[in-house]
């Protein structure tokens, strides 16, 4: 059993507001991640997946059809994109770090299964300070 | 004679979009950087000065100084913001990575001056891959 | 169930020397490391922590809450100081990468605690070369 | 229980054909890796090692020990060599980045046990987009 | 007047290998390059132009093109090849860093003039530790 | 003409603070950095130099021997020193990175004379915010 990642990155705008809140509360919680006029980041995206390796090829999983998938499925809905306004995947949600790493999880893990190898994490870097985990935990 | 460059950074979001030409010229030229909800970046700023090394303090400047100048005068007002709409020494320009690096050192040569040295370079990393270089040639 | 990590860093001078030995035996030991004079390093620490997800912000904790206890508690008291002689968290412990990473563990649960997370790594670079990961684990 | 991760490289060509195909088959599945006159890359390995530290020295494992052991039963053995022809623990294997990995395990797993602690994981960059983890999971 | 540069990458094998020389002098001068079956990097490619901004776009040159260009023109022709065997323009060359640098500079200084700008430098990577630049002097 | 440069490092220990001024003079100007207990970093060292590539060779230096030369004339005598404390070549010298530079191209001229070529930049990194380059320039 073996762990394997193929990193991937997408440039995107968003910002952090909810809605239901005063302007005031906006500020206090997001700071100038509220800037009503966008903000953005490169982000970087690191999909690991586990498996057993294949003795024929010595592969776990095919990173050139990994990667093809990671580009259909998420890098391509999400590369100068607005994250609040332009993905239907992310409709409806805040697009936090959290939110958008789990929102990439739901939506590649049955491609992911489809190559006979299990999805197990995504990790996502918003800068170079600051990035999240998610390993498909409730 | 000696060179310090100090590194600094800022996310935004930004377009390239020419209101003059048609959505065709645009995405024809620009491609997904017009994509009109916009986009964004984690620029990085290197900010090069070059001077003489004052005896007495083995500094050629003071580069607490010179990155509270940074701060205050560039990317307080670029750091959260989108580059089309939220920045005075921006209005009326085309966000490219070139235009927004020759802006960064028109606004910033007084105040490096003061210090007692020369600007000497602003390099603006616009992605990993992409970056630009203005000595202050016409 | 996500796991959000943030980058800080602390410049410090240290040693390793074990009074209880001779100069021989630390040599060997410790060897350049054991330099009376002191050496030092820029010190990059990376703090992750666990938590679920607030349905209102999106966020698992707040990185600018998370960043300023990190600030206040860790790295204000270890950047620009000496590891042996300066940080009373340190004190009598001979500061290892690993005695340091321990004591930062020890020093910010109640902390993070505090914000309904769990402290869940705390890994630290000594060098591009040689790092440490402390899960809590006795 | 800590762990400690010592970063080592190597620059290596190979290539990935399986000799039981045909060419059409080899290009189907490796694509450009199966170039015949080989491709190479400057391999990253770190080397994860846990155990406890030790009271006197403040060190879980003599970094200096893991590197040498390191340098000698592998990078020196790996490093400007050909992974399909020069290597003797990699004989008879297709050289992808997970076998190359699982065999770097077996092979210092005996040195790093010597050194009372645990090999944890072997982490094995080919690109800095890609790279395999393995923690000796059958 | 402004400075842009496009980062691209390959990875290839090579060995230098002197065939005028005796084995005992090529090891003596090349030592483990000089290895037989070869060894590879994953070569890091800086291509900086310079030229005057466009009032239109914004752009000194589309780095879209220009990157295009780059991998029409020399990254396609030696990722993943050899570079003592299969690439025309490196024939009868030692693959020296520098005398790699130096033909891309010559095969890529026509198509960088078509797009109304002028090569500057050709910065080449083999390792983290090692790189050239050539700007076109004699 | 072709530039080539090798990268080396080393870890030591400094303060600034000028005996001549008094405490608050040195901790207005030097800040943490006048910590009297010492501090320190991990510095990295790119030395450039330019030459005529050699026909023979394909090499304009023999980086083996650049390594070799940079390693004993400089790294060996700074790797976990303190830089106001222990190091001949800069005694009575304030250890700002300016300073330590210019002190390293004195020190490295006329050994890289010695290889035909010429030392065109010492490049010094303090932190990841902060270089200096020196080319030699009164």
């Amino acid at each position: 059993m073996i762990y394997i990642t193929r990193r991937e990155n997408f440039n995107a705008a968003h910002k952090l507001y909810n809605p239901k809140w005063s302007e005031e509360q906006n500020n206090k919680v997001f700071g100038k991640c509220a800037n009503p006029n966008w903000h953005g980041h490169n982000y970087i995206l690191y999909v690991t997946v586990k498996g057993k390796v294949n003795l024929e090829t010595g592969y776990s999983v095919n990173l050139k059809e990994l990667s093809a998938i990671i580009r259909e499925r998420i890098t391509d809905k999400l590369d100068h994109k607005n994250l609040n306004l332009d993905v239907p995947f992310l409709k409806e949600l805040m697009p936090s770090t959290e939110n958008v790493a789990i929102a990439i999880w739901k939506e590649l893990k049955p491609f992911v299964n489809a190559l006979e190898c299990q999805l197990h994490c995504i990790k996502l870097h918003e800068t170079e300070n600051n990035y999240v985990e998610y390993f498909g935990e409730e």
